[in-house]
């Protein structure tokens, strides 16, 4: 049961070779075609890009975080704006996280700097308060407390007004007992409970995609699935450790993407990079959010089919050709590798804005390609 | 008399109340509107944005510098690419310096240090010989010996191939004995004289602008003018010390243009703040090319035409208005200046791009309003 009734997911073609799926996702700001890629705005602007370059590549989700809007400028600000997507200028979808991946990679360190071994990095200080209400914590720009719980995110959530939403979470710390993990567990589906409550008091034609978590323990996904699916939620997103390794995550996807709907979209928290998506797509994933494509294109990595394209490499001093022959986006068309070059060489930003262009381009293209090839039981 | 048929300088209109005037300069790709603005694109680009954008804002005529192109990527590349032009992709005209007015300040510091004060900040090994012939110096790149003398200064500026191009010339330090600075300037019109016969060997359908030095000297100034109007360059640049305040560039102009030729086009070296702009107008001085509007963007700073709008004061937060209200830059079409403020404040480089756009159309604006005002004798 879909309770927003501008959201609409329908599934348009399943692969007869694996859980591969096309869909089209409806919002109050228009289309997604699933599978895509979900483009990382923190601040409400793709890194290097501007939001009407963004619109022209054709990105149809644009991922903000709530952490950071909350604290620059403020929810109110975008709230008398009249809402993110007049504030940023987008027409096309947004969505916004509950805030509560960055409290906690504040209080526990982040499960990526854990995993590199950079132990747990705390930033003491920052976070004053964890208890079954929420989370207290400073702000680190001037110092005021900040009490992020269910419900102000939800309003955070609201007064920014993005077209899918997500519950506020716990993000437990990768290595933890397993005691504790099924105590987090279960104050996560009280929290996201919480959230769906205070979401549906005032829907604003948002929609709430739940986050399934469990680490990569099997019994408590399929406890997070269970639990969650119960609820009417219009969404569900995959999120909390998705263990060590690639081949860790998707042994926890192959397990979990079968227990949810198959009439509702998901989404694939914070991995994007094209080993996880071409691992993922026949999973049955349909969105993923990641800030590698942009970010590789400011330290000058360039996404080609030929695999990644280092802008840097002396070679390239004299490549004048296209970054990437037979590419359309506008880097490639006016300009070349050698130009590229140079002007990474000589630290121009222009370079890290025309890289993201043909990132971001890539990206999408590179999602319309594997919705061609589902569509076509390729993969 | 103009040696290179493709270029042409036309002047249509001189004002009744002033030298003021309007004209036409024509090259080989295309016309320059005069008086006009001219933006700075050191390394081949200008900071923050790509040419392909210049272009729609539409800036007539661009200033790339031979002393950093020679360096990176080396003029040899460029030429091999088909010239700056194409490298680049820039399809309107181009100016390049001599490298001079650089190298001259890697060994005495540059004039602007001096009259802040700063001393004579010579970087030490950099130049290693000044001598009748040129300046050897070493690439702050790859420790390199490079010799720039006229001839190695023009011989680059053919591989780059921009429509005007610069003599080779010696930038004095501002406090100099008089009996030095005439020497400085003897050599300089030797080199220029030898610049020119350079040039004149390859034309290549550039047009070459000389430089008239000799300080705040009026007899100096004089002789400079006197000398290369002797000589067949197609426009005048002014270059040199212009003193250390306004009035004082000012009245060094008010005598110097008068000894020009009102039938070759002129242009200021490296001034072009807004208030400099209005002092020089009236002087006659057809184009300036400068980096403010470009660096007081990146600055958070926009030009408009009620005065410099400061992005950061906190009392832009809630602007929720273009940043100038009848601005028909993309910039202010698309996004308010609260939007602005957040981007400055988040430190997304996005901003920059922004605000330099705006800046960059502001100036291509004012230079329009000031012909028009010309033609019609306002100023």
């Amino acid at each position: 049961m879909t309770l927003t009734t501008a959201f609409n997911f329908e599934l348009i073609h399943t692969s007869s070779k694996s859980r591969a799926r096309v869909g089209r996702i409806t919002t109050p700001h228009g289309i997604i075609d699933t599978p895509n890629f979900v483009g990382v705005g923190t601040n409400g602007t793709l890194k290097a890009l501007d939001n009407e370059t963004v619109h022209e590549i054709g990105l149809q989700l644009m991922f903000c975080n709530t952490y950071h809007l909350l604290l620059q400028p403020g929810t109110q600000v975008v709230k008398e704006a009249g809402g993110l997507h007049k504030f940023i200028n987008r027409s096309l979808p947004i969505i916004t996280d509950s805030g509560g991946f960055q409290v906690f990679s504040l209080a526990y360190g982040s499960v990526a700097d854990e995993l590199k071994s950079k132990g747990t990095k705390k930033q003491d200080g920052h976070v004053l308060k964890i208890n079954e209400e929420g989370v207290l914590f400073r702000s680190y720009r001037d110092g005021a407390k900040v009490l992020l719980t269910p419900e102000t995110s939800i309003a955070a959530q609201k007064d920014l007004g993005a077209d899918i939403i997500i519950p506020f979470d716990e993000l437990p710390p990768y290595h933890i007992a397993d005691l504790d993990l099924k105590k987090s567990l279960d104050r996560t589906h009280r929290w996201e409970e919480r959230s769906l409550n205070a979401h549906l008091e005032n829907p604003q034609q948002q929609a709430m995609y739940a986050v399934v978590h469990g680490g990569v323990h099997k019994e408590l996904r399929q406890a997070s699935c269970a639990f969650l699916t119960g609820l009417p939620f219009d969404g569900f997103a995959v999120g909390g450790s998705m263990g060590k390794t690639k081949p860790q995550m998707l042994e926890m996807l192959s397990f979990t993407m079968p227990l949810l709907p198959t009439d509702k979209p998901n989404h694939l928290l914070g991995i994007g990079d094209l080993e996880s998506i071409e691992g993922c797509v026949p999973l049955g994933i349909d969105t993923f959010d990641s800030s590698y494509p942009t970010r590789a294109a400011r330290h000058g990595i360039l996404l080609t089919k030929s695999g990644p394209l280092k802008i840097m490499k002396s070679e390239n001093a004299r490549a004048f050709r296209p970054p990437e022959e037979d590419c359309p986006c506008p880097a490639c068309r006016k300009f070349s590798l050698a130009y590229l070059h140079h002007l990474f060489k000589a630290r121009e930003m222009t370079c890290m804005t025309l890289a993201t262009i043909h990132n971001l381009h890539f990206m999408v293209d590179l999602m319309r390609r594997y919705r061609q090839k589902i569509l076509s039981n390729e993969i």
